[in-house]
């Protein structure tokens, strides 16, 4: 079959790869139909630090069943699936706590096994990973369905974790699909005031459908003042950080009122200054999203039309051009990539 | 009057200095019977970093009001008071919020003003600094009292933000005072099971008093496998660092589960590995506690017998002899000390 390879920074080509196959007898294959190009491919695309850094790319995919070990009991060939970006084994404490990302079993597609840009996927513990959805693979709703398996899980998570409460000021510092994705989260969470922090047209276009209530498109020490001057000299009640640069995180820091808390969802890439953080009395909190604790009620939510996140993509590639996709997004030209298989 | 005067590392002093009297219409004087020793002080003696660094000393006081500015409405002469270990206005945003420790118009005591080690204070912002208690001078419970300007504020703090829920397991690094109070704040939360690490036999016979359920006495990786080794290897739900020192941060962070919390009312001294806190889904609280915020229901537990940090004080010395209250503190041969004025 083909999938993504990376070679090196920029290099990204489709090559023939073995056939994935059931190995384990709570294994899945999956054929795959749709998969996401995300923020953290791209540093690996670009040479940055982070936890992508090939062969196998891609960790964003939905799919159709196509075979399934013995002790599978839950999916059946044929069935459409959307995957989160991590497996676990759904037997250990950390996922009966809800936190699969701390599986010790566990893996990032890509990074451990497969990668979701390819023709199929090697998906361990199945029963436990994937989610079914009651939809065909011609379904429209499926970009919608593709963003659950990290972006969209990732802004429900960066709000959940912040406790954000009916009426609350949030400001999403970075307009990327993990920043719009919290927008929409946090409008769906009833935050009263959203204020979104960015600079590109179309996103921020996006991020007003999602519910942006405010934007700050300036940046670094004049953001912070404009975020101030916009809550009355209050700072914000919870500042997530949706892009993983030291610059961000600065401003995050600066908008937060005095006992307000920080969501990090972006990546922490930069050092919080922890003397500031303990007089001001600030809660960091966010981490690695456990898409799967969330899927269940995401999918419901955009099957029944309450939560539409497909506005995230702005281009659909074929496998074959990915390099393409790769690069739209390195030059920021799009917002997030779908690849068709 | 009489003030302890911090001259340099290891010389505390009690010299004269000028009477203290009502220079704001909305200043109190209060003439103080007992003081606090508090660890912050004892890094000023000790010469380590800190906000403490003279040359008025102390933080932590009781007394009697003597006199009161014209637009003091709450307090009158004669009363006993406690005092929290920092004024504020109790006009602004923070203080309307509960976060005192964040007024632009406060200050610490000793820092900013008046210390708590002396015959007499000036207490800017009187009707909001001040709690007045129902005691009299003599009051077998002052000792109690004079935990709530700090340590058991602290410590009361320290397990609010940390939202520890009944029947949670809490480690508390650190058997100093604010680690005792924490054991005693984590006990009154309805926390199933608190673990405490120190090596300090005193120490520990309080904590055990407090509620602590289980004693940890190694310190660095032995001290965190011990925990892991008591909590079935799945680490503890909330730790709370309360020495402020490196060690007991990377302790703290060893001993917490996945998802779990980092309390740090020990002042932040160390760095957080900001990148495992992500992976690992931690939430980091705590924070320079609000005392004045928590002193009205602290106030009542105390007098209603039904809370009583008083065991945190094993010394007791004249202020003529605040030396060597300061070196059994230094020494650890006294976990707290009691100054009476």
């Amino acid at each position: 079959m083909k999938a993504a390879i990376l070679h090196g920074p920029g290099d990204v080509r489709i090559e023939d790869v073995p056939d994935p196959r059931v190995e384990q007898p709570t294994d899945a294959v999956v054929r795959v139909i749709a998969a996401g190009i995300c923020g953290t491919d791209l540093r690996g695309y670009a040479g940055q630090p982070g936890p992508v850094q090939g062969p196998r790319c891609g960790h964003e995919f939905i799919g159709v069943v196509a075979d399934v070990g013995d002790e599978v009991a839950t999916l059946r060939p044929g069935q459409v699936v959307v995957a989160p970006f991590m497996f676990a084994d759904g037997a250990c404490d950390t996922c009966a706590r809800g936190l699969p990302t701390s599986c010790g079993a566990g893996g990032m597609f890509g990074v451990a096994g497969d990668g979701g840009q390819a023709e199929a996927v090697r998906v361990p513990f199945a029963d436990a990973t994937l989610v079914a959805a009651p939809v065909d693979e011609h379904d429209e709703r499926l970009p919608a369905l593709l963003t659950l398996c990290d972006v969209m899980a990732t802004g429900r998570h960066a709000i959940r974790r912040a406790r954000v409460a009916e009426g609350a000021t949030v400001a999403v510092v970075g307009d990327g699909p993990v920043g719009l994705c919290t927008v929409l989260a946090a409008h769906a969470a009833g935050a009263g005031r959203v204020i979104l922090l960015g600079r590109h047209d179309r996103r921020i276009a996006v991020g007003a459908g999602f519910g942006a209530t405010d934007v700050v498109r300036s940046r670094g020490p004049q953001a912070v003042q404009d975020v101030l001057d916009l809550t009355g000299g209050a700072g914000v009640d919870v500042a997530v950080e949706c892009v993983g640069e030291a610059d961000a995180l600065t401003t995050a820091l600066g908008v937060c009122r005095d006992g307000g808390t920080l969501s990090l969802v972006g990546g922490p890439h930069g050092a919080l200054d922890q003397m500031a953080c303990f007089l001001r009395n600030l809660t960091i909190t966010g981490g690695l999203a456990p898409a799967r604790t969330y899927l269940d009620d995401l999918l419901g939510e955009v099957l029944t039309g309450r939560l539409d996140p497909a506005p995230v993509f702005d281009l659909t590639v074929p496998l074959t051009d990915i390099t393409a996709g790769y690069e739209a997004m390195r030059t920021r030209t799009a917002t997030k990539v779908l690849v068709r298989i």
